[in-house]
Formats: structure tokens, C-alpha cells, sequence
């Protein structure tokens, strides 16, 4: 292999890649990213797999012979993110033994030890039939609902996003035992088949890469002329394999088998009290608030008042002191007091976007429901906590 | 005590004194801030001691009624700092008991658990004479130097700074044993007695909190019309205590007891050879070569060479890879190999500030010298590491 591409090229792809390195290995070749070079296409691709998330990026390159190579990601990356601008040359000396890669740029030149292509996994190969995804209505998703997943490994499918596919629309839910989040998005583009449906569960640490890459293209797409936002993302899924393909890029991960709980039937269909408020005003006091309720259970007490149009939030945390907020609200159905764990309403307050939100519930012991108001389909359900009266 | 301030005032003040507060208090009290309110002159005092460090300092409030309280510093610091902006009522209902602070905003009411002032030790008093020092000369001195001093709790003296004040110039030492360095800043500030000279140790910790508050000083300076910077600060030193004062704020500290090492000496007056050439070419250059020598034992390897007039930096990890660096520098006497570890190296390129800088040295196993090209007079020593030829 002997290659000359832009630092910049090498170094941005690298990054990207490297996110699916493992930071401990199972078999040292997990370690390096696969580089192969190609030269009737111009274009180098890189390849990092951990056996449940693999990513490949091709960017484009002078190539003066093809090879093949991998090489330790985290030195190749920590050297090619210190070069200076300009123009680098990758050799490997054709494979001699021991293998290694020379990098050369103007002011130096570095050797990097690296292993045979032999050992290197394949990235998942699903066939299948393609499902398009408006990349906007992906990110859209994701933004509102990969918080609410579980970061316990033992819980399994929570530990995953569920994606249904719909004709038309896509629906992205999340749940962690006490929280759910639920987002709807119409899915713009046409698809050759009408009659395509999908269930799936994918690791919300895979999702997050995906959230990641779509982000830097919408920034990346902004600075160009061209408008690669609206070539739609392509979806393969297949036998516990899911792969995410657009541009350049491609996301390859393993799904979660098991049954994703029935969460549409926790929904609340009706609610005798709502409420209707700021969103940014609310979450200011709830993060003020949040200070005294972390010394003591981290719960917050709303008290709803109809008579006054206004919500008081409250915390009691002995021996260290108490606060309370008050703040204008919209209130219809009577009165009540009932209480929140209160990272689950920072997390939901954070996510929700929206400048006005509504408060929906019942009674103080059953599901809470929030939503923005505005054009995005987004349901947050938090169980309140019971409060000795 | 009742009194109303603003929420910027008392949020920056509270962050600055925080930092004097123990992150492990040995005794309750010390995680407390001590507030004191004083109607007189129409200012609020702040006061954190960790029994080594202590901050004081004082800003304007509208003072309705005088009063002393401790309130826990974190706690505290954690709910101003998330208040809007705007004014701030603080009360403590004349020292009830249980002994807590009530603080009103616009939109919320906290009420914070205290402590009485009995228990919080007094900040040191430190008479005798004062010596009066120019910020800038302060900053610069602290800036080239704290860097060196020993992370090492058990170095006793080296965990210090070593100050030594004559006439009208300052000296600033610091090393850990493998590196020294030294700034020396004349201190145009007349003073009263041209006969006062002192030499004294004192933790970095708190000099770093010294170089902090002298820098945020500032910052704030050049927003304003005013020009607190041409206001010296005043130095007071006395048994085993020494009392930093400017503006309306105050820190004091123990000092280090023990011998401090004649540093002086370690200095060569002559050399066999010298370089000169660019400080950031060079740091950049090392900063890269750092990866591979990460991955060895941290030694770089220079070869200066007269010939070419050249340097070339190289580390050779073995079944990682290598690297090398060429730059251009201007070599006077013969060429030759010397190692560095590079850390140390590192460190003082990132001190030394000037565009150029000079490396001075006599042979592959004695003391080389960086100096910076300029006005500023600083001597970064280094041991040469061996190497096997």
C-alpha cells in the first residue's frame, strides 16, 4: 500500500472510526483499524469492529498502490491528529515482515507497527430489503429518546432503543424501568415497497454513534454547496444484524433479541389534570432545586395549585435546609401534590425542546405524561413517587 | 444578619473562597464559608480556611442589619451559582436556633442549615513589615515557575515555591528533584525599606490560588475604567505565616519549614554548545513524538547537529514503531546526542513563552540549560537522561 492524502482527511476519519475500538480488546486486532486502499476507486476505507459495533468510512486519496494493512487505532489516531495541515504519505512497505507503516509529512516521519488483514474480522454483511430514512427525521428520534435507555447491562433489552417501522412513519422507544420516552417521525421518503414494517432493538451505545455521525454531517453538509442531507440513510436488518449506511459511512451493529416490553398499553389514554408551562423556566428551578435534593432522596414535590394558576416545587431535605420554587402555570382539573424522582424530569425537561411543555395526570400514584408543544410527536412518562402527606 | 446583594457578586465571591475549603474536613466547620455582614462600611466578608490555605474577601451589600454566620460552603456555592440574576436577600432571623441562612430570589426561597462562628478558626495574623509587590511581576514570576514544583506530599520543601525578595528584584524557584526553575521579575514597586530582604517557602497550592485570583483581578481590570492593577500587592511574612493582600481580598498561608536546596549552584556558568530556535516548532515537534515515547519510558533522543544545522528529535519503541523529527537550528559547538526524558521537556517549552529560545549545554551527562528569548529572565534546567550508544 502507498497512499498520499490530506492530514485532515486521515485524522477526521480516524476519530470517527475509532469509536468503535474496544478499550479492552478480546483479541489484540480489535485494536487496530483495518486501512485498505483501493485504487481504481481512489479512495481509502477504514474499518474499526468491536464484534457488536463496527464502523467503516472511505474518504478519497492518491493511491499509488492497493493494499491492505491494520494498524493500532489509538497511536495511529494520537500521531495523525498532531501532524500539521497538509499532505501525509502512508507506505507499508508493500507487507513486508514485520509489518509496519511509515508516515511521512513535512516536518517528520513516523513507523507504526501493525498486524495482518487475516485476523481482522468481517464486518457484518445483511442483505435484505432496504429501508430509506430521512436522516433529520433519524436524528429527531434519537435526540428524543436515547437518554431514557438503561445504562445497567444486566437489563438486557432496555439496554437498547426499540425502532418500529411503519409505512410512512418511524417510532423510536426507550425505557429504563422507571421512565419512557417515545418519539414519532414521519419518515418523508418514498419507499419501493409500501408494505416494508420493522421491529427492532439496537444497542443505545451503537445508536449513539449513529447520532454522532449523522450530527458531523449535518454540520459538515452545512459548509458545503452540495446537500448530501437529503440522500436518505439506508437501513438493512437481518438476523441480529442491523447496518446503517449513507455518504461514505457505514454502522453496522448487533440487535437485542428479546421481547421489548408492551410500553404503549403504560400510556395513559385519558388524564383529569393538566397543566401547561415554560419549559426553560421549569427546568432552571428544577436544576436550582436539584441541589438540596441530592442531599437527601433526589425527590421534588410539585405542589399543583388551580386557585392560583401557579406550581410550587418543594424539597425538604433535614438537618441541611429546604427550598421552594414558584412559578405561573396553566392548570385545569383540581389541585394536587405529587412527587418526582428528580433526575428523571431533568433528563425529560432536557430532551422535550420545545419552549412550552404540558404536564398530564391523573391522579398521584399513576403515570405522569409530558410533551412539547409544537410539531414534535414526543411522549415522556415518568411514575411519580409516593410522599408520606 | 439581613442583607441584600447581587446574585453576581456573591456567586464569584463564594467560587474564589470555595477554593480554600477542604475537600475532606477534618473538623465540620471547615466545609463551612464563613459570611460576616458588616453595616459600617456596607460590605459582606467571605472567609474559607482549610487551616493551611485561607481566602478572605469582601464585597459591597446593602447591609440591613450586622451578623456572622458559616454556612456549608458547597451547598451554598451550589444554589447561588444556579440563581438568576438579579438581587438576593440574605437572612439568618438574627441567629436562631437551629442556626440556618434563609435566601430569597425572584423566583425561589432555600434555606440553608449554618453553623455558629465560635467554632471556625481565626484567619492568621501576620504583622511586621510589608513588602509591596507589582501584580504583573506576581504573575509572571508564578507562571514560570510553579509548573516544577513536587506533586510528591512526602518532598516536604519541593511541594513549595521558594521566593526570595531583594530590594527591587524577586526571585521565584521551584524543582522536584529533576528539574529546576527559576524566574527572576524586577519589582518596580518603591518600597518604604530599600533594606527589607526575605526568603521563604510556600505551598504551590496556594500560590496557585494566588496566580487564580491575581489573574481573575485582571481580567476584571481591563473591563473597567478603574486600574486596580497599578495597586500593589502587599506582602506580610511572619512565623511560619505568609499574607498576600490586594484589592478586597486577602490570602494567607503556612509556609514550608526545612532547608530549601542552594539551587544557585546546580546552575553552569560556561558552555560547550548552544542552539537557538523556535519554541513552538520545537513543542509541537515533542508533543508528537510524545506518543511513541509514551509507549517506552518517555525518552526522546536529540541529535544536534553543526553540520547541517539542524535538530533531529527520534524515539525508537520497540514493537510499537518510531518516529523522527528534523527542524532547523542554529548550532554553535560540535555536534551531539543527549536524551531527555520528555515530559520534563514538555513542560518547560510550554513555561518559557517567547517565540525563540536558547538550549545551552557542555557535554551528554551534565545539567542543560532553556532559556527564552526576551525580556523575561527564566532558567529551566534539566537533567540529561543516559543512553546506551
Amino acid at each position: 500500500m502507498k497512499l498520499v492524502c490530506t492530514q485532515s482527511d486521515l485524522s477526521t476519519n480516524l476519530a470517527l472510526v475509532s469509536r468503535a475500538v474496544p478499550s479492552r480488546p478480546t483479541h489484540p486486532v480489535l485494536a487496530n483499524v483495518l486501512l485498505i486502499a483501493n485504487e481504481e476507486i481512489g479512495q481509502v476505507s477504514l474499518t474499526a469492529f468491536d464484534l457488536s459495533l463496527g464502523i467503516r468510512t472511505s474518504f478519497p486519496a492518491e493511491i499509488e498502490t492497493d493494499g491492505e494493512i491494520t494498524l493500532p487505532a489509538k497511536l495511529l489516531n494520537d500521531i495523525i491528529s498532531r501532524l500539521p495541515e497538509g499532505e501525509i504519505m502512508l507506505d507499508d512497505e508493500a507487507g513486508e515482515t514485520p509489518m509496519a507503516a511509515t508516515i511521512t509529512s513535512a516536518s517528520g516521519r513516523y513507523q507504526v507497527r501493525g498486524m495482518g488483514v487475516e485476523e481482522f474480522p468481517e464486518l457484518p454483511v445483511v442483505d435484505g430489503v432496504a429501508i430509506y430514512l430521512s436522516a433529520e427525521a433519524l436524528i429527531e428520534g434519537l435526540r428524543g429518546s436515547l437518554f431514557a435507555t438503561s445504562a445497567d447491562e444486566t437489563k438486557q433489552v432496555l439496554t437498547g432503543l426499540h425502532l418500529t417501522f411503519q409505512q410512512d412513519s418511524l417510532e423510536f422507544a426507550a425505557t429504563d424501568g422507571h421512565r419512557l420516552a417515545v418519539v414519532q417521525v414521519k419518515n418523508e421518503i418514498a419507499d419501493g415497497d409500501e408494505s416494508v414494517a420493522l421491529e427492532v432493538t439496537v444497542p443505545a451505545k451503537a445508536l449513539r454513534e449513529l447520532e454522532r455521525m449523522l450530527g458531523m454531517r449535518m454540520v459538515q453538509a452545512k459548509g458545503t454547496a452540495s446537500a448530501p442531507l437529503s440522500e436518505p440513510v439506508e437501513l438493512h436488518f437481518n438476523q441480529g444484524q442491523v447496518v446503517f449506511s449513507f455518504s461514505n459511512q457505514r454502522l453496522t451493529s448487533r440487535t437485542l433479541e428479546g421481547q421489548y416490553p408492551a410500553y404503549r398499553q403504560l400510556i395513559p389514554r385519558q388524564f383529569e389534570r393538566q397543566i401547561t408551562l415554560e419549559r426553560r423556566l421549569l427546568l432552571s428551578a428544577v436544576e436550582r432545586i436539584a441541589v438540596l435534593a441530592d442531599q437527601k432522596n433526589n425527590i421534588v414535590k410539585f405542589s399543583i395549585d388551580n386557585i392560583n394558576q401557579e406550581l410550587a416545587l418543594s424539597v425538604d431535605a433535614q438537618d441541611v435546609g429546604s427550598g421552594r420554587e414558584l412559578m405561573p402555570a396553566q392548570v385545569s382539573g383540581e389541585s394536587i401534590d405529587i412527587a418526582f424522582n428528580i433526575k428523571y424530569l431533568i433528563d425529560g425537561l432536557k430532551a422535550l425542546q420545545s419552549s412550552e411543555i404540558q404536564i398530564q395526570l391523573n391522579t398521584a400514584t399513576t403515570p405522569v405524561i409530558l410533551t412539547p408543544l409544537g410539531s414534535l410527536k414526543m411522549t415522556y412518562l415518568i411514575m411519580p413517587v409516593q410522599i408520606r402527606s
